[in-house]
């Protein structure tokens, strides 16, 4: 398969991947939505107006013309499967419909670096998952010792909790170092600007069709729901975590801030890169049993760039089928007791490390909790994040002479607020 | 003060009330917005459409004729109080305007009776806290003993952790018992239904208007974000829970249901009953100090009725005065690090419980975890909720001849799905 549009083999978004985004320009600031294709945008919203997809998507209705991708996600597999193979028929070296149609080409692909991406959907929950056994090993062995490294529900369920879906962000949005409250070992908790702030590798995957409250999806069924994929930067601050967490799990040490990639890379897309995850013992409950390959070999990197550095340095590469529990089986365990899935629902798998420590996924591994940190250049090392510091994580999958990538979600770290004025605020009293 | 409208005294809805709904009625099927009077819902959208709010709200805006309070809870504070004084000088005994123009009273004063009440708010984001000692230390007590009850970080800060915000329904909705992962003592966990279905009495505000991402609200100013409170109902499922919940949380042990009540009572109503909360011992960090009194003098009940009993059996009385951690204490930690609060997020109390037995606010506590069930009557009793539950809570403010009160929430317990139908659907092979 291949495009009239050039796009080099390295590129993340060839015929094959088609993601969908949403975008302004300068000259149109609607926000509506794209595909990626090579070093362009395609502004489908003027496509579905000239009536491209008549016969694809129901005539009445609109689905591209939107500020986000929820109305397309609620369309269902069926159509989206329609809508791909109409856009890569369009796209394709061999149609002329639209390769021989310089005026309609000029209107529709807007070179990428003329155009502004946006948080593709609004989300309504996120769920932020613990997938990966080697992530979830390391942090045991840190904080309760080898023997007890892993909790004795793990192997049994994707243990996952609720996280906080109003300060997910697109990647480029700065993060600011947060305040907060932290407990030195020796004293009375006190005040303070976070210490230990990590990143953490993860992917997530939205749901596209939901589930009413109290029917549960099977696993079986389960990957019909999901839409899309993008890279996700679970922001972590590890010294507010460590004080809070106990018993009710992290709260302020998370919602900060979780950085998304901009483009929704399909389901259909990740097909070719369908592989089979790790073994799982003890076998799972019947309700978490999934035949088949259920997981996708995404590779995975992360950089980091100190604001004295002119290049980033690679500091971790990992891959998604690392995780444990796949998406199918978080899908079928989310639902099972009768929680409803909503189109636009984030789904995140927690920090994916691999064995080797090359692939570990967060600081707080990489650098073994401060102990050993990780060196960037002669000058630099790091045992957590510093001010100016420009972490950035890439994934895509490698197809012969393609690949289906995701881009990149990439953020600066912000100084924190200055913590004398925050508290300076306080007491303007109001009562 | 004393509207034309006639109430009996022990009603929740005076004209000091005044509490926010969404409405819709046979004839008019359309949702919109309604103030609760003695045995009647105002229908506010026809005031706002005849002008009487002009000079209150904006000329273009519209915040009635909507189908949630969201729009109305954005204007903040100042106009919540304008609209508020408009209500009760219309509705006062002394105004003829509406007293005396008996068409129009006939087309906005709708019988209670005649009307179907609706979710009144799209809720973004829900947070749950924990914020009552003695329901902390019950727990703890249970769980780890009585020398470890406490986590130390619990007088330092109101933990709190991020709930599910889809699975947020109306009072009278059925609640399903769930299906779902236990671990029995001396076994391989097994795919049951819930054995231990609880409630958890707790009270929930809305926040009116939000913050910045990385911009927290300070304790002082924190109050002027809410708009009004809710009685909340967390049923929870304590045999998932205990297995699943660490390390991260309590996930689909609270992800089934979470139930509300359909009038949302606003600050400023609650204002009269303005109270101290408990002493706080350590004081806490500056960012969380609050002066002045921060709780409120609510007077709360629980009643249980099984499919056999006519009348239901109350089996606590607790009151909101009794949480550690107020509604400002919690704004301005859930801030604090840098999180967004939005308008239209939920964030509930915790379990209410007080010092005496009959003021535990779950069966959890009531019962001692199934070791002490309490009677219902000379035939039944009750460790956890049984199918055909009807579980009521009701709450309000006692003034001098007048309540202001919160109505119910109520609902009844739903036997589970047949487990071997979920697992049939299960394997219907997709691939």
């Amino acid at each position: 398969m291949k495009s009239f549009i050039e796009v080099h083999e390295t590129s993340h978004f060839p015929i094959q991947n088609l993601p969908y985004g949403i975008f302004s320009t300068e000259e149109n600031q609607n926000l509506r939505v794209g595909t990626a294709i090579g070093e362009y945008v395609l502004d489908l919203s003027i496509l579905e107006n000239k009536g491209f997809f008549k016969g694809v998507i129901a005539t009445e209705t609109t689905v591209f013309n939107k500020t986000s991708l929820n109305d397309l996600m609620k369309l269902g597999d069926k159509a989206w499967s329609g809508i791909r193979k109409k856009l890569q028929s369009l796209l394709s070296e061999s149609e002329p419909e639209l390769r021989d149609d310089e005026q309609l080409r000029k209107l529709v692909f807007i070179p990428s670096s003329k155009v502004q991406l946006h948080l593709p959907v609004e989300i309504g929950d996120y769920t932020d998952f613990y997938a990966s056994k080697e992530h979830a090993t390391n942090v045991g062995v840190m904080f309760r010792g080898k023997e007890n490294a892993l909790m004795p529900n793990w192997t049994h369920l994707p243990v996952g909790y609720h996280g906080r879906a109003s300060s997910v962000v697109l990647s480029g949005e700065a993060v600011r170092r947060p305040l907060g409250q932290i407990k030195p070992p020796d004293s009375a908790p006190i005040f303070e600007q976070c210490r230990q702030l990590d990143f953490e590798l993860e992917m997530g995957c939205f749901i596209g069709t939901g589930n009413d409250r109290g029917n549960p999806i099977s696993v079986d069924e389960a990957e019909q729901h999901v839409f899309g994929m993008v890279l996700v930067n679970d922001w972590s601050a590890r010294d507010i975590q460590a004080w809070e967490y106990q018993p009710l799990g992290p709260f302020l040490a998370k919602s900060f801030a979780t950085s998304i990639s901009p483009w929704v890379v399909t389901m259909e897309a990740l097909e070719p890169f369908r592989t089979k995850g790790p073994d799982q013992k003890p076998k799972p409950l019947q309700y978490l049993e999934q035949n088949g390959k259920g997981s996708f070999d995404i590779n995975l990197e992360v950089y980091l760039r100190s604001n004295k550095m002119s290049e980033a340095k690679k500091i971790c590469s990992s891959n998604y089928r690392h995780l444990y529990w796949s998406i199918a089986q978080q899908v079928a365990h989310h639902t099972i007791a009768g929680c409803n899935l909503n189109s636009g629902d984030l789904l995140a798998s927690g920090t994916i490390s691999g064995a080797d420590k090359q692939s570990r996924g967060s600081l707080l591994e990489l650098a073994w909790r401060g102990t050993d940190p990780i060196q960037l250049n002669e000058e630099e090392s790091r045992e957590w994040l510093q001010d100016g510091d420009e972490l950035t994580m890439i994934g895509w999958c490698q197809g012969e002479n393609y690949r289906v990538g995701f881009g990149e979600v990439k953020a600066v770290i912000e100084p924190a607020l200055d913590k004398d004025k925050v508290l300076k605020k306080n007491h303007l009293s109001y009562f």
